[in-house]
């Protein structure tokens, strides 16, 4: 029955993430979580957190991580703003800024959120399309007739634009915002958040998932101009005043100042990776040049969707899409050494 | 600089929530936050939470949560949905079931976040006055031509109004939405939770913040027919696939275990409530009559901005509005014994 539905309801085609499956034989390679888990002093800041701090309101502004995060980056704290993951800073931002009756431009082959939000609003979408090697030009971008958003590096193919091409093409779209979306950036990409200081239309968001280890913390961060973080921050105190618990706050803050162990994590990370491409192309896999903690291959035979159910149904989760220029090929997470392990091992099998 | 602002941007007058400064020396009644520290059962569940459950996504579903919420209320798992807080399910309730090109009616003074949706969204307003007792009459709403919207208890009035009227509204508002708002319903008020089982149109909103003492965590529900929930469950989908972190999921699962501690701490506000309500008709108060963990006052020279002055000044936070017909009252959270005591005294000084 949807007697009560509204046309914005009706429209919407949700995001769909992948499977949350739990359970002992499970090796979860599925939604590009991180393996190891987060530095133990992250716990003990969340262990610390008192019921006289739960049942008080959280500092809505957030000013501490902030600051902590600013100082990070070099940056003052009207220039960062954080979000209940890097998704709901998305989701604010859109409406913040591509909400402008112009079309907004991003890759066809990209995160899925991004069309998602826009039927949402009621945003017109334009794609672009990646070259024939799944490759992102930014020559394809029409500079200044809308906003612009894509992963840096690529998601679902992993690949990677070097700082200096962003810049170029920030020199010639001046006019509108240009959004990057760091999330995987904490893998070996080049980041922007500091050409945020010459490029008052350039908005770059984080997120603590991926390279800080906490997905189930939900905890995001964008970076930009005073006047972009400003609009943020009047788009989420329209919205929800608290999207940031005190536990995510403290949580935050530990992490950032602990960087030799995320450092570490990553390095462990970056050389699983470069050992399960090559591991995958001595069976035959064509992997794309990755920078983040996942990997696309094509399938040998092509026949993707196969092996996904096979994988799946021996215990191994990663992701496929039935959908043209994707359905020969598989998204898998960078897990522990054991985990690649028991990938290959059912390959082989 | 507001070059990048879109028209969305322009036209908000953000919520503005009250002030959260901390010290050792402040007695804080302007945010209606619970004087009581969560059950230690919610503490043992936060910290029970491991690296491993950090690291990897929450469930995007809140199943186990919305499960407990269910059997509590006798209710299905499809006839609830969590959220980051009431307030993030406001705004996505909103989303979802008023941007139907019809106005939404709600209380002239109320919940003061509903008009800020509705500017962000562009949703037309049209409010209806509490009569001069500062009662809201339940037959001044207009049936059917749009979405109604109040807080029971009714903030910052903290007047609740009996589910038999709620009843009588639905009866005759059939073919829009109505959403009760029942942030402050479990101080004593009536709540209507049951009767969405009866009425297709009808959503009912709770927060973990007030009764169950988790403002700093962010967790809010709501409960309405399958077709409602699923709506909201397709918006969320489509903002913010995660809102709901781990440790809120732990948080509330343990809470809704833990009646009796609640039913104590509930019931030590109502006493130290009827004693504050006692101690300011003493000194000339009027007050009125309150359901809530807070309460509503005249100050008996009516210059309770000067009031609020001097108490902020002696570290004593209540909330105060400039605004016509609340400019001689302040809103007064309920605190410990000694909390009201210290605000008796200042009274007194």
């Amino acid at each position: 029955m949807t007697t009560f539905w509204t046309e914005t309801v009706n429209r919407l085609t949700p995001y769909v993430p992948g499977e949350q499956r739990t359970g002992t034989d499970i090796t979860k390679l599925n939604t590009n979580e991180n393996p190891y888990p987060p530095a133990p002093s992250v716990l003990q800041a969340i262990r610390a957190v008192t019921g006289e701090q739960l049942r008080r309101y959280p500092d809505p502004e957030s000013v501490e991580l902030r600051t902590v995060l600013a100082e990070y980056h070099g940056l003052a704290i009207d220039e960062v703003f954080v979000g209940n993951g890097s998704d709901e800073i998305l989701a604010l931002a859109f409406l913040a800024y591509f909400t402008n009756g112009r079309m907004l431009q991003f890759p066809d082959i990209s995160y899925n959120f991004y069309a998602v939000y826009c039927a949402l609003y009621g945003i017109e979408a334009r794609t672009v399309s990646l070259d024939e090697d799944y490759q992102l030009d930014l020559a394809r971008f029409e500079a200044n007739t809308g906003g612009i958003i894509f992963p840096n590096p690529n998601a679902p193919t992993a690949c990677a634009i070097p700082a200096d091409a962003i810049a170029q093409l920030l020199e010639r779209h001046t006019r509108q915002i240009l959004l990057v979306d760091e999330a995987y950036a904490g893998f070996g990409a080049d980041s922007v958040v500091a050409l945020t200081r010459q490029y008052p239309n350039l908005l770059v968001s984080h997120t603590f998932s991926k390279n800080r280890s906490l997905a189930g913390m939900r905890l995001g961060v964008a970076f930009g101009h005073p006047s972009l973080i400003e609009g943020l921050q009047r788009v989420k105190n329209s919205f929800n005043s608290y999207p940031v618990d005190v536990l995510a706050q403290a949580a935050g803050i530990a992490s950032m100042s602990d960087d030799t162990y995320y450092r570490n994590t990553v390095a462990a990370i970056i050389r699983t990776r470069e050992q399960a491409v090559a591991d995958l192309r001595l069976r035959g896999f064509q992997v794309l040049p990755t920078s983040a903690n996942f990997l696309f291959a094509r399938v040998p035979d092509g026949q993707a969707g196969k092996l996904f159910k096979r994988l799946n149904e021996a215990g191994v989760l990663v992701r496929y899409w039935d959908k043209p220029r994707l359905d020969h090929w598989l998204r898998i997470t960078i897990g522990t050494p054991d985990d690649m392990g028991r990938l290959m091992n059912c390959l082989d099998a």
